[in-house]
């Protein structure tokens, strides 16, 4: 029984280490090139799902090798894979990364197949949101079908979940209404409000003004600090960051969405900043390993403390 | 029958469109993604064997899909792989491209399983000298696998030819001793002698000065502007570019040497200049299309004229 929707895009990550970034007409010899598995939905889908919730994710590849691939991953991940459709009209979404040696780097984003993802293929899919208790959403897909999904999961029941990433500054306000929690990170919080977040208190300042569009609870996660919360009923919670020794804080933010995910399932939604607290440590210890969702931790990798009161 | 030995690279080109380059930290999306067969060696092998020639390739990809997809593709292009060997120790030697709305570019390229290619193989594919007339070489692999090619080749009768790209301006005289012809554009002569080529005479002036390497023949192109040659015996020879409405000249020099390759094997030694024009006229028309390796024309998709005295 599917515990967890996740609504969201595949993306293969193609990432080339360089000496610099090439500037405008230079070639630059790579030192290294490695292929990663990424997307901001299947990397919360795969979080959740390491820690052994239930989940599906409903997502678009193109017919070829990198799809094939990919949903190959998400398979060994024990996700539900049978709403991630194949199609001809263009390829699976890819991220060519270029990392320096000094650390800078650069992406660029290709959605290919995940803009494909229609309002018609989460009709299609609506089977499963009977035993669902959460629909997770980004927006890295086509934003009307975003909409669509958290439109569908309300009306069903589900809480919603959106992920404002990337920032879209002119996100309407319908987006904030049909979304029980929106969950952002420092950046994306300041270019949405113009309040520049730099700690928890500029962090609550912004999530007080983003309730206003029509949301119940809004986390803002803040990197190594942590992470704070404001509900609608005025109450707000503020999770101090683990110490750790931070090896690769790539996917991080997507580690704790799903983290949470799997902890507000488990626990109920009224543990919400129990939730919020596990998810934080489970964030904390990916950073400790280098890579995206490979450095997800699997319950057995954590300790069972973690999992105080769930069963299963 | 080999008549045309490439050594040399197979890189699998891996272009993304966006409106303008990222900036280091930024995020762009991208329009569109491309995937294309590159590489100087692949690309020069396929533009001769287009043209009919029996040519093959001695190459090193990896044991991924891009390898196996690689393999294929010069099989349907008539290109003898049995020297095209794949290891399991790095992957398929790849380019990501970033272009612009406004033209502009840049390029990394991983080298990964070319580099591997090694004196060890070369000397394991010597067979195939035996038939050969000409052996191209470039500098995409590791230089001194390039210069045991060109010493077996030389050892073995074959004439060969080395493509001085990318321009690699501390490379030791044995390279140009080993060569019988060399072959470079005009940028890539200006890195090497310090003479700024603009033009047939500056071109001449850089061609001698690289014939004092001990190189025999030196040919010199200039993009639209055609090519020159200059040899030891004091011969000059100047092509002059033929109008074409250009759309694309990706891969163009690659095109030129391919077709030059072709030309020298079917006229014979003594034919080089025409060579030279011919393949000038196979280039030209290879930038009327897009694509690299597929803008390359096929026999019969080129006036008979420029087989006049080509029997097969």
């Amino acid at each position: 029984m599917t515990e967890i929707i996740v609504v969201g895009a595949c993306n293969i990550d193609q990432i080339v280490y360089t000496p610099r970034l090439p500037d405008a007409g230079e070639t630059v010899l790579g030192t290294d090139y490695q292929i990663g598995f990424g997307g901001k939905g299947a990397n919360q889908c795969v979080a959740a799902s390491k820690l052994g919730a239930n989940v599906a994710l409903i997502s678009k590849v193109g017919d070829d090798d990198n799809g094939k691939r990919y949903i190959q991953n998400l398979k060994r991940c024990g996700v539900d894979t049978s709403n991630v459709l194949i199609t001809d009209a263009s390829c699976t979404g890819v991220a060519p990364i270029t990392v320096a040696n000094d650390g800078s780097n650069n992406i660029v984003v290709f959605s290919g197949a995940n803009m494909l993802l229609s309002r018609e293929d989460i009709d299609s899919a609506a089977g499963i949101m009977k035993s669902a208790k959460i629909l997770l959403c980004q927006l890295e897909i086509d934003k009307f079908t975003t909409l669509h999904s958290l439109k569908a999961a309300k009306n069903a029941g589900v809480t919603t979940l959106l992920n404002i990433a990337p920032a879209i500054e002119d996100l309407s306000d319908e987006f904030f209404i049909n979304s029980d929690i929106i969950c952002l990170n420092e950046t994306e919080a300041s270019a949405l409000t113009g309040i520049e977040v730099v700690d928890a208190t500029t962090a609550v300042s912004a999530a007080n003004q983003l309730l206003s569009k029509g949301t119940s609870n809004c986390i803002i996660t803040l990197g190594k600090d942590g992470s704070v919360a404001a509900q609608e009923n005025g109450e707000v919670y503020i999770v101090h960051g683990d110490k750790v020794d931070a090896k690769d804080t790539t996917g991080a933010g997507d580690a704790f969405i799903g983290a949470f995910a799997y902890f507000f399932c488990k626990l109920g939604s009224s543990n919400y900043m129990e939730a919020m607290k596990r998810a934080n440590t489970v964030a904390g210890i990916s950073v400790t390993k280098k890579g995206t969702q490979s450095s997800y931790p699997m319950r057995t990798d954590l300790p069972e403390a973690l999992f105080e009161g769930i069963v299963n």
